[in-house]
């Protein structure tokens, strides 16, 4: 939740004419993305968002987000759409920054989702993992189990100060799953950050999924174990089976998991809310009190995990048995 | 630049359900308000500001801000107008706090306004001044002369920490406007804190004034002196006549100052001038380092209200002589 930088309705209004979008009629700075700067403008012809990428975001990596976004709208994924300016370019600048302007999608994302809207967002998880087939540009996850143990080296000694011996817990996990990851599931675009802030619904129905800035290639499973961990589990910590079946089975009535996958479902788990544990760590160790940030408590991450661990088959987490290929 | 609270779509429906305002199809929290939390709602109907009142604002004090706007735009003056609910309440609650549900004014605030930008605003102080007549609450202004020494008073032992000597010289001013205060002006209905941020314009032309929650009973020329506190300085602090001249004239045209008033200018610019430095040297002190709050400097007042001091009439400022009632 930022507005990191402020620009002026004369240098707006000139980005603007590059465009075919009408004339500003306002922007305003909104409370979204941790990552960059985002304004809701209204034009003479349509709402916009409006993002400056800051400098957490590598420029080199724009074309794949934007150009991902594009494909993906292209094959009817209901996303944002970034607008091409007159002379064709995605990009512009703004302020100093590389800046998009995209689509506005209506729609909210729910503070509560039940089981419903989880199948839902399982459909559409499935939906863009065939919808990214043939993108052409490739990038790589940089969370994923290779980036893992870099992150954790820079923080690892101060891990007992979340909870006594915990060191020597994630130490033990992380190996284990360095031992373990597997190298030959399915892969794919996937969103890699697919949270519930992440998925707008009008009314009880999926209007589009936002935000593809962790967008990379990997395990096509992964996302979906991503998912369970963001949207299945309640507040007091517990596992929601019913919702995990619909996410599942919504994910499966659109791209059927392999009998592979389904047997790597736990330990992607694990893998995933290893990787969200890793960065909330990092960030709760790393921002100073007094901080403008809101930090996410790494313990939660840390309960799931020792959840996922002591589950033994993706049945557990509502799977059903299936023919699969 | 703040949202102070967040809520959900099911509250946030439940709300609009009491209006006829069409259905919610998006709603974003937006980095404007100091005092409120406030978003920004697409219904199936229209663009509306959401605005909750935090605790800084007097619930008491509601009728007055919303009663104001209606009033105003029922004049004519383009402002932002609360939408009735059906039951014909103008407020209702939302997430535990009293909330108002507004028309979206369409329209830029300027980060470098120009000489025919004040002239505008000028006329549009004196039409809200205009249009403000008849209005049937009264508000005390509790940031006028009287409201000045017990503010000072909870911070004047640390205004050295400014300047060496300035403890001295402020209670020098306070007590010379103190002393010679008018009591005898043209009243009404004033904006009181109409900066360019609460001026909307689209292309080159005045579009409407905005956050009526500083507006309260008090001196119109106090108004007068408050925009040319906040339109007609430069950055390096010099004044600049030529929009000095164009602001007073823009008035001039909808409302001419009495000689009296005119008379008065250059005492009211030191005390508007006062009056900012005061609570923003107040909010300087009080703000603890590293808070989420950026902190206006409070020697851009000080800088005014020297420059103020050394005014001996209305006609440094711009103001043409004429013949007055």
């Amino acid at each position: 939740m930022a507005v990191y930088t402020d620009i002026t309705e004369d240098e707006l209004s000139r980005f603007l004419a590059e465009y075919d979008a009408g004339s500003l009629m306002s922007y305003k700075g909104i409370a979204e993305g941790v990552e960059n700067s985002n304004f809701l403008l209204h034009t003479t012809k349509a709402p916009y968002i409006l993002t400056l990428y800051e400098k957490r975001v590598d420029p080199a990596d724009l074309p794949f987000f934007l150009g991902l976004m594009q494909h993906l709208a292209d094959r009817g994924l209901s996303c944002p759409l970034p607008v091409a300016r007159k002379d064709g370019a995605m990009l512009g600048a703004l302020a100093g920054r590389p800046a998009a302007l995209i689509s506005f999608l209506e729609g909210m994302w729910l503070r509560k989702p039940a089981a419903d809207h989880c199948r839902q967002v399982g459909a559409a998880l499935a939906r863009m993992h065939v919808a990214g087939e043939g993108f052409a540009i490739t990038r790589q996850n940089a969370l994923s189990v290779s980036g893992w143990r870099p992150l954790w080296e820079k923080a690892e000694d101060r891990a007992d100060e979340v909870e006594a011996g915990l060191q020597d817990e994630i130490s033990a996990e992380l190996a284990h799953l360095e031992g373990h990851w597997p190298t030959d599931l399915p892969s794919g675009v996937i969103h890699a950050d697919l949270f519930p802030d992440n998925v707008f619904f009008l009314g009880d129905h999926l209007s589009g999924l936002i935000d593809f800035y962790f967008a990379c290639n990997d395990f096509l499973a992964y996302d979906l174990s991503v998912c369970l961990n963001a949207w299945c589990f309640e507040k007091d910590g517990a596992y929601n089976i019913t919702k995990g079946m619909a996410l599942v089975e919504g994910y499966q009535s659109v791209r059927p998991l392999s009998a592979t996958e389904a047997e790597a479902l736990p330990l992607l788990c694990r893998g995933s809310a290893l990787r969200f544990f890793l960065t909330r760590f990092y960030d709760w160790i790393m921002t100073p009190p007094g901080a403008m940030v809101t930090k996410k408590d790494p313990k939660e991450y840390l309960r799931k995990l020792r959840f996922h661990q002591a589950v033994s088959s993706a049945a557990e987490y509502g799977l059903k048995p299936q023919v699969t290929a």
